[in-house]
């Protein structure tokens, strides 16, 4: 296992703990600057980060909700989800630890995230709080519009298979570079392996679609599946610990005909699926007659939906389309039906979006789903950005996450072409918290800015050490001056060279 | 010299020419699909694309321009600008070709670019045409807010030198990715060369910024700088064929205690010389004083102006701020000046922008400015994105396109740390093609989701070369797509793989 990916010592960075008024601690990264100012940032890491933590994989991560989760239960007699608790008016330490995180060490007080204002968001229906106690390694975070936008990153063997071992090391790479979730997408053999060494082995929530495990138990006929082998898949999977599920409750028999107009169809490997069958059998979407079980089977275990959009457009041509807000408006139906049941919701959105067409989706979201919180892959602005698909989905990324998108799912250069490798994961993750922290700006979260500013402040002094630590990605950073420059010591840069720097030149000003 | 870095047939591709009444040949670049359909594409490679086209870099490109300069010239009796001609009801040849060009085989006559839309835009002061006589080796073309967004790429050699060929080369790399304009931004010996180099070889506008030359004819010291020497490099680069010049004559006296009370300065190297040149010699900015006489200048040449934001923020902090929007509101006036005197002109912008804040910039740039084009470099929404600002700045930079700018100026990866290399010059002309084709298709600009529509049909049914070559980039999609698959015959990609493909599986229902 190499732990070394984290190596928070080589960005003068380390692993902090804040801790709360009654004793929780909260894991923080710490960067400290040259000019002896420290800056305190979300930290995804877990105890990774910590330097001397030696991990084992076999052993898997300590359970650092465990005592919670014991003690909660003591406490109201019940296993409840946090949604049920924040309905009755109970901050749970999970929310009280999710509070601090948020603040990132913003410390005005007219600004901060309170654990009352997390409670309240989620019993709301505004935000989730993934909290599967048999995930208990997982660190509590918040996914919701009034929170920091969150990314998610994909992960998964293929059906040519990798060693479980690094499939762990895929997880926490894309933890590394900063995803907040990470879905498991496996499929083929010891999936059922892989998926338990990840989850012993991550401090994020991690998500499933499982959908694909159930139709490999049918040989990958579709025709096949049945609400029993579904079921099954499900329990199996809330047991292990899985904190949210993709599942494609919300397209039904009526929107098919609407779907295959389309010019690229169907294009959710799960809307497929479900398409086929209910075409097949001429039957509606088990996954919709069968809600309320499914909602029962979640309350017991905490773990959240992700209403699968189905449905979502492939293409610019396809956008805004009667399949697309038809299973909108039904996604919104079973979110209500969720919040009632007190299962936490998120609903999936697109997709291929065109810039100018991006609100209208955010809007309808919140008007249709009671505000429950929207995570949307991309949406991407062209069609035609084969190879930069990073990009093109990160502008409708971090446009619709100022607009009120609660989580981004990364799409990588690879995307229509090919599986990422562990450069394209890097690209991609950073990518997406590019975009994720520049709607945080936007928005103005509590000690988003902070950051930038300390990093404008590094760059007009020229301490460069500190412009590559507070950067996202400080290991390229410093490689691309240093290339160029070889040593850090210097007040100018590469680009205009020290004849021709304007900061430079403004001080020159200054002093006279 | 070599000119195979076009070498369209490889991606089924050729360089064809569309007749207008009147005969004029316009330059297209071709698609030909798979299904047999064809895809006509905007081009900026000129006659470099040209399949038989055979280079010689020291006899230059042919001067497509020569005989449409000779008979305006015979026919109005004097030399006028375009925005002259504009003005009193002429459609030049060059408005001519600029309206089949802004087509791109769009034949939609309700939807169609005319050569009378582009006269009155020209005249009302809301696009520019450059069309400096002594560059006629340069395809006419457009720039304003109702036309395609246009980006810019920066070259230029740096003070250690480089061969005069690698500089016609690193213009060249720029255009065959996309770039509209390309800026030479050279210092160091042999500028002069360099950049007459450049503009005999390459068949898009070029723009320079003279004060850089004007400084090192007084060997770098700023205080030394004389409107003198400044006047005779402005004549020295309008007789070469220069197309626009960045002008930093907007930056005042009064706006410098705003800019010195920032939290990163001034940013821009042209503002900084100015704001240093200004203090030492206690005297209003001479590019400001002798503005009419500048005007006087470029109008015998058609040069336009690019009046330079040499205030704009270099960070968040110091984003729509007093020195800011107070350059802006003189660049304004000097935008009326420059109008009434019949120069064409576009307005630069910023910079480091924060979301939320990119619509005010637009805003105020077309109620100070007249309209006048806008010319923005990015903007860049975060100020930690080091090693990813091409993403940084093409989020706003696709934003800020469509709420109105008609030019981008790229921004690479390497922005803040280092000069780019060839590949980072690609990834940052694709980004921003991206960038201003996503802002053209939510303009609304005609033929432009065509190409689109097209790559998404290519998708559903598979053609994979079809989805190269319609791409940005066609020889990146090929080679992602080639490491995971092999071949290009098959019915899948590699993210999906064969079994779980939704397009494969929304086809067989329709099969039923």
């Amino acid at each position: 296992m190499n732990k070394n990916i984290f190596n928070y010592k080589k960005n003068n960075s380390k692993r902090i703990y804040l801790t709360s008024e009654n004793g929780i601690k909260v894991g923080m990264k710490e960067v400290s600057l040259q000019n002896g100012n420290k800056v305190i940032i979300y930290d995804t890491a877990g105890m990774h980060a910590e330097e001397d933590y030696k991990h084992d994989i076999n052993k898997g991560l300590p359970k650092i909700k465990e005592n919670w989760i014991k003690s909660s239960l003591e406490k109201h007699g019940e296993f409840k989800t946090q949604l049920r608790y924040a309905k009755n008016g109970i901050i749970t330490p999970e929310m009280e630890y999710v509070a601090i995180r948020e603040n990132q060490g913003n410390t005005d007080p007219g600004n901060a995230i309170t654990a009352e204002k997390v409670r309240n968001e989620i019993a709301q229906g505004r935000a989730i709080l993934p909290a599967n106690p048999k995930h208990p390694e997982c660190e509590p975070m918040i996914i919701g519009r009034n929170f920091l936008v969150k990314i998610n990153a994909n992960i998964g063997n293929s059906a040519l298979g990798s060693s479980i071992e690094e499939e762990i090391e895929k997880a926490l790479w894309a933890i590394k570079w900063g995803a907040d979730t990470v879905m498991d997408l496996s499929t083929g053999e010891n999936i059922h392996q892989t998926r338990e060494a990840i989850l012993r082995n991550t401090p994020v929530p991690i998500g499933t679609v499982p959908i694909y495990q159930a139709l490999e138990k049918v040989n990958d006929v579709v025709e096949h599946l049945t609400w029993e082998v579904y079921k099954e898949t499900l329990l199996e999977q809330c047991e292990q610990g899985v904190d949210y599920f993709t599942i494609h409750a919300g397209i039904l028999k009526e929107h098919i005909p609407y779907a295959l107009k389309r010019t690229t169809g169907i294009v959710s490997r799960g809307g497929s699926i479900m398409a086929k069958w209910m075409d097949h059998n001429n039957k509606e979407n088990f996954l919709y007659t069968n809600f309320k079980e499914i909602c029962d089977i979640l309350k017991k275990y905490d773990v959240a939906f992700s209403l699968g959009d189905g449905l979502r457009p492939g293409s610019l041509a396809d956008v805004n389309d009667a399949a697309q807000f038809g299973e909108l408006k039904t996604l919104g139906e079973l979110a209500k039906i969720a919040y009632e049941n007190d299962v936490q919701t998120i609903i999936e959105g697109p997709g291929h979006v065109s810039m100018e067409k991006i609100k209208e989706n955010m809007d309808l979201q919140l008007k249709y789903c009671n505000e429950a919180p929207f995570y949307t892959l991309g949406p991407l602005v062209s069609d035609i950005g084969a190879g930069y698909d990073h990009i093109t989905s990160a502008i409708g990324g971090a446009m619709i996450a100022w607009y009120g998108t609660a989580m981004l799912c990364y799409v990588t250069t690879k995307e229509h072409l090919a599986l990422p490798n562990k450069d394209d994961v890097r690209e991609g993750v950073v990518t997406f918290k590019l975009a994720a922290h520049a709607a945080d700006i936007a928005k103005g979260h509590p000690g988003a800015i902070e950051r930038d500013n300390e990093m404008s402040k590094a760059r007009y002094e020229f301490r460069w050490i500190d412009q590559f630590n507070l950067s996202l990605d400080p290991e390229r950073a410093r490689k691309f001056h240093v290339e160029m420059i070889k040593n850090s010591d210097q007040d100018y840069c590469g680009m205009c060279g020290p004849h021709f720097c304007a900061m430079r030149i403004t001080k020159s000003i200054k002093k006279e």
